[in-house]
């Protein structure tokens, strides 16, 4: 097995840190006893699919490595550790923070070929998985007896446990049954510095020690590598019903907003679009939008069979103000999702890149955020498309710009920059689910003070003394 | 203002550890400087009042500090690190397990002045409160608009949100809502290094750096004390409805109990009482338990008005198996809990001391689990009576003793010890809802690996690197 070194390739990479090294013949030929070359790729051709998350960049890894136990994570992480060579844990590569990026090269540790599902156990509504299984997998198995596992990412069919860990994933039903780190009970993982750990517990209930549980769930792969989590199931609903709702304007959809989460039902999704969205809907299916509209909601209710239709009642009453223009209950719910999905490849259509940001605010502050954003489109020239999650005041704000058009380049950054702030003033935060990775890492002393920040790099040193697990991510 | 050397009280005093120094005349001097005669107490008899929880153990601080502004925490704390004089985070004392003894003296920091509700912000679901404010005040400001907040341990009444999130306390709603881990999304805190520190957010997303909020969740005063918390409030449910339902031997309830877990209809508690705790009960009130009833569940469900009656006949049918005796719909969920709330009194008047214990095992242990206790009570002679959260499998084990029967404390210890073997055999934990404190922390290293165990103490170390904080607590 021959290594090609990257820079060959003519690929960016950041300058190297500290004590951070390439990969050297004698670490790979130590790599080389622990693995078969079948789950140990340094050719760069093969090592090239490893090089990309869906943040768009590219960092090829010196090598790809597909641990199958924990033991062999182990031995990895050690031997990584001892010659200075990073890892890059890794799920199926669908975070758009590039979280994943290896970009001081060194190892890709793919955890996509530990599929199994070790335990499943609907009588304690517990499921221990690897991390390379499918969220859709989990879904699969919980289903037949009754349960799901909440998290709902929009890569839920093709992304991994493992990757939803890192993250703390969310999704649009977050609004009612949270996020990842609400439905996790335990963990087992590798640290940086190679030594295997337990966290939580296998029961509901459990407050033994520190929670290491929740410091490693959205660590994005900085402190351990994963190897296994046992999920916290939740009965599914009995039944599920959705409805659309039509709004003049933003500010009156906002009203319904706050409305909606002042009700007893709490939805189980409540998303927002905004005229930009809806103007990409129109040009796509030209009859769906009703005119005049310039803001909708998708809602969906869930519970029990009985009780369905009066909390689709509620949703609608709430939804009622003097900017409603139109509400009805969708035929099924997966109706509902059609116009939502649409959207992703309706924006990749219309500009050649977006800058897709998951920021939050308090849903009250919603009516102001949206008016901020119009006005800062406005000032630096800046197409912009916004929907996401209302019902957690998490908005996915979508700045439309030409990458090869360096001064639209800069008005961006600096609007960019203007909305975070913006974010923040309205006692927000940058990311709801997406992690910081490498995209928004120069922004995190925006909202985490400096004492703060300093413990959370000291938290990292503990795991991971020689900073080579997914190292420069996460801090500026 | 004279400082008595406590040790001529002559209470017990475990051994000082590494750098941990009395108060001196000059911390003292200077504690004087920042603080109002009234809100610093160094005589004895002033003292004593903090000397003792509800572990029932006596370890008087030189002093009690009773700041009322987190500047006042951080300049206190700064000190004591400069004078490494140990510092005991207090809220009401009414832990279970010594969390907030003073047992090394020094001074003990009562937050229960700090009192005020920061912020009701219900169209964002949110509270923000200082740690004195009691749990009831925080549910009592909720309620008129239409929220409370999940967290109910048995002392909601006389506990302050502070030591709520210390222990991450539970409750019997935790079976439907979770613990406090669940509903917190951001603290202001001040570390033991003295920094002043603000974790997560205000809103129910959000995923920037690792997440220190859970980390200090649980944590039991030793690495930071909180000064401020951010509550996530949920809607009250339109009705609940109760239903009590007696068994003819524990095999059968647990039967039931599982039933009932796995319906989409989740309970919002679902108690459990053992034979002994029956009796107790017929020694009290000779007609309220059935004859031949070996175990009794106490189920409350929630939810819509128009689902409530069909939610509990769905729980009774779950409930019909061979050992049902007697299974009623109660007219209140008020009288439901009389029962309950009866025993904790009754146990104290049977037997001069109880060890009580908050193990948890996985639901479809229990019946195990509970037999496994039977069979150690017998073989130890030692009378205990058990009842607690079955849905969560946390159940609250009590061993009856005799405090100046030195044989029956030894058996005691024996017994304990291999119910705690047994707990770990079935995937339990040790504790879930009470923490460790100074009560359990010997039995940490029975559930905590050695790897993980000194992950923990290194970020106490990053926290309190002078192990001032509530120091000797949770480890062994």
């Amino acid at each position: 097995m021959r290594l090609t070194l990257i820079p060959s390739l003519g690929f960016a990479r950041p300058p190297k840190r500290g004590q951070l090294r390439v990969l050297q013949p004698d670490c790979i030929a130590r790599l080389g006893e622990l693995l078969p070359s079948n789950r140990f790729y340094t050719d760069p051709v093969d090592c090239y699919a490893y090089a990309y998350d869906n943040s768009r960049k590219l960092f090829p890894p010196d090598a790809v490595i597909f641990p199958v136990t924990a033991q062999e994570v182990q031995a990895v992480v050690k031997l990584c550790n001892q010659f200075g060579v990073p890892v890059t844990p890794r799920g199926r590569g669908t975070g758009t923070s590039g979280g994943s990026l290896p970009e001081h090269g060194g190892v890709a540790l793919s955890l996509e070929r530990m599929l199994r599902i070790v335990v499943f156990d609907p009588a304690n509504r517990v499921i221990v998985s690897e991390p390379g299984v499918l969220n859709q997998s989990v879904q699969d198995t919980a289903k037949p007896a009754g349960f799901f596992w909440p998290p709902d990412p929009s890569s839920a069919a093709y992304s991994s446990i493992g990757g939803n860990l890192a993250t703390c994933a969310g999704g649009p039903h977050a609004v009612k049954y949270g996020t990842t780190r609400d439905h996790v009970l335990g963990l087992r993982a590798v640290t940086g510095a190679g030594d295997m750990i337990r966290t939580g517990c296998y029961t509901t209930k459990g407050v033994v020690g520190y929670d290491l549980t929740r410091l490693l769930v959205g660590s994005e792969g900085t402190l351990a590598v994963i190897t296994e989590a046992t999920l916290k199931l939740t009965p599914l609903p009995e039944a599920w019903s959705g409805l659309t709702a039509y709004f003049r304007d933003i500010k009156s959809c906002s009203a319904a907003i706050v409305q909606i989460m002042a009700l007893p039902q709490t939805p189980s999704a409540l998303e927002f679009l905004d005229t930009g969205s809806l103007n990409l809907i129109r040009s796509r299916f030209p009859d769906m939008v009703p005119n005049g509209a310039g803001a909708m909601l998708m809602i969906e209710v869930d519970g029990l069979e009985r009780s369905i239709s009066e909390s689709r009642g509620a949703v609608l009453r709430a939804c009622h103000n003097g900017g409603l223009i139109q509400a009805e209950a969708t035929a099924d719910t997966a109706s509902l999702w059609l116009a939502r999905k649409t959207l992703s490849p309706l924006l990749r259509g219309i500009a050649p890149k977006k800058i897709n940001e998951d920021v939050v605010v308090p849903v009250s502050a919603l009516p102001e955020f949206l008016d901020g954003l119009t006005q800062l489109s406005r000032k630096y020239r800046i197409a912009n498309v916004n929907f996401g999650h209302a019902g957690n005041g998490n908005i996915h704000v979508n700045l439309l710009v030409n990458p090869d058009c360096a001064d639209e380049m800069t008005r961006a950054e600096q609007c960019l920059n203007e909305i975070f702030d913006l974010v923040i003033s309205l006692k927000g935060t940058l990311s709801g689910e997406h992690g910081l990775g490498s995209e928004k890492r120069a922004y995190i002393e925006k909202e985490v003070d400096p004492p703060t920040l300093a413990l959370m790099k000291d938290i990292k040193r503990v795991f991971d003394p020689n900073n080579i697990l997914n190292p420069g991510k996460l801090f500026p």
